[in-house]
């Protein structure tokens, strides 16, 4: 994928600002929700026996004391806060460039979400989808008027393939996350999400000494895969005091970003089918930098598959919103990760920003996850 | 329960509007959404073969052209729209006629509505509850601190146990929906939605002609148990120009509302285990009289289990939020009931009001209806 756009905005906030005013008309300034009861349930250290078996078997839980802020992108079209970073890169291009089409590869909510921005500035789409995508995601794609050519699942696999629809067709690159056009236009959430924060009463939050106060978010924590969205968001809040944090599925290796952290060097390949599916993809190159940057992103956790349904299963019954398993990882952290819960504690964390990403999910899928067999 | 309040309002829109200014500082304002793709299904004539089997069999099928406002009790406090005549019955009690506490019979949500109110008030609360309640039901019940005392699953069953906690506490009996001050507490939901309406920019649904226009609702469709919340939407839009309509669940003869319209006369006694298990109730004696004014509702509609389901699944991967079966009863009539979408022609419904009642569910029960086995 040689291609890269003519211009490139730097990464800062005020490119995150002139990319909403870009989307803002395309997109939904998707609500924010708050719930107590989940409040409460991640106010309430973990009991000792539940850390039996856990890296922190033995230790004093943790006790933060946490108000979430949920910014809801499974409301955003297409179900997914990857309308953004779309709409965002299409924008960016000349009549020219895409006079013959645009091509992507994605797992899943990319994928419509650049055909569905497509469509709407009337460009043809190819999309090119690992056969085993969920039936569901490769139907809402073709729906969206895409022109759907199917590889294999991994991300070399994709990239030979989307290569050869270039090739064909002269069709524009569009990447799923690695690119400053796709980063800013993620980060368009975080300037909405600190507006509705102020917007939001407050004052149920009872005690609030310790954090920044009403109205100002302490932190953020956003689901990890590709990187777009963690780097969008830590570069929207660069500078403002508000902290940004990634997570991610731990299940066989899925938790390539916190690894690479670790060693000091980026994992360029990830092979895990944890249910959180969107999270599958290893880290790109532009958003290491920034990720790695701790100016910008204070740290990344991980969870177990266990805890991704718990945090599920409670989004879900509690706060009644129908999200998929990747947009359940960052609630798993808060409420099991006592790494983070004990960061929480010490950095003052109160008043937390949790993104949930995307909605694309089937019945199907939940009462698989959920059903009597499991 | 000869039990009465000294003093009731009369059914009014004022009323309605007094009850939402005492009510509104303690429940949530809850959301309007809208989904074009639900709106497209919906405004997609059946297929002749879907109508095989059906009164409609041979009939050329409707083509209405629909806008849907969701109103979203999903989101309201204690999971459903109960708490708003929860808090407006309480609001009309004097401290002395609640001193013994309060006591009422519910299969589910205002048993939670009531507790958490009273608790809210300070008030102690008995709540007589079927013994096969869903046990997420029962559960959240006592988590808002009420006594809760179990009886069989019919009305007359509940009755009796209810009189038994009076007689032994002295506590002040609140019905579950056959009560002026229910009635209209529930209505204020209606005030709302018309507000949001107004809110709402409407310049998506491009051509309205033939509905009373953007901004405004042509009709409200709600589910119908016992008729509280019916007859409050019906009490707040009277006069206004918006029709409205009700829906019942015809499994096992779940829709004796409709039976008793046609026969012209009230149906004391139902016995259904519909999904929808918020709507098994009769309808009331002071709501039947709200109900069968046809000035006030248009008509009641009737739909099977499976068109429940299928209305359910809607809601779920396209609305993207968690719902009740009892929720998906007037997203199904509009889907799939040929006499109802045939009135929308004929009165020119183009912009509907579709009431989510709640979201109290559990991700088991969803399991159960969508799983392998079903």
């Amino acid at each position: 994928m040689s291609q890269s756009y003519a211009m490139t905005a730097p990464l800062t906030r005020s490119s995150v600002e002139a990319a909403h005013r870009v989307v803002a008309p395309d997109i939904h300034r998707t609500p924010v929700l708050t719930s107590s009861s989940i409040d409460t349930i991640a106010s309430t250290p973990q009991s000792s026996e539940s850390l039996i078996g856990t890296p922190w078997e033995g230790q004093t839980p943790a006790s933060p004391q946490l108000k979430l802020f949920f910014k809801c992108e499974n409301f955003q079209k297409v179900g997914a806060f990857k309308a953004r970073g779309a709409f965002h890169a299409l924008s960016r291009l000349s009549e020219e460039e895409v006079k013959n089409g645009v091509v992507t590869h994605s797992s899943g909510n990319h994928a419509q979400a650049l055909a569905y921005a497509a469509r709407t500035r009337g460009i043809t789409a190819y999309i090119v989808m690992p056969s085993i995508s969920t039936p569901s995601k490769i139907a809402a794609t073709r729906g969206y008027g895409a022109n759907v050519v199917f590889s294999g699942s991994t991300a070399a696999e994709r990239e030979v393939v989307a290569k050869e629809v270039i090739e064909r067709t002269g069709a524009r690159f569009i990447p799923p996350y690695d690119h400053p056009d796709i980063i800013l236009g993620q980060g368009t959430m975080a300037l909405e999400l600190e507006e509705q924060v102020k917007e939001l009463d407050t004052e149920s939050f009872k005690d609030d000494s310790g954090g920044r106060g009403r109205g100002l978010l302490d932190a953020v924590i956003s689901p990890l895969g590709g990187g777009g969205m963690l780097s969008g968001i830590a570069t929207a809040l660069s500078g403002t005091g508000t902290r940004v944090f990634g997570s991610e599925p731990s299940f066989q290796g899925g938790d390539d970003g916190r690894r690479g952290l670790a060693e000091g060097k980026r994992i360029t390949s990830v092979s895990t089918l944890t249910i959180a599916d969107g999270l599958r993809t290893p880290l790109g190159e532009i958003n290491w930098t920034v990720i790695s940057d701790k100016s910008k992103v204070e740290g990344v956790y991980s969870v177990g598959e266990e805890q991704i349904k718990k945090a599920m299963k409670l989004l879900l019954e509690r706060l009644k919103v129908w999200v998929e398993p990747s947009s359940c990882v960052p609630l798993a952290v808060v409420l099991f990760d006592e790494d983070f819960r004990k960061e929480c504690v010490r950095l003052n964390v109160r008043r937390l920003g949790v993104v949930l990403s995307g909605g694309n999910t089937t019945v199907e899928a939940v009462s698989k996850l959920f059903g009597p067999d499991e």
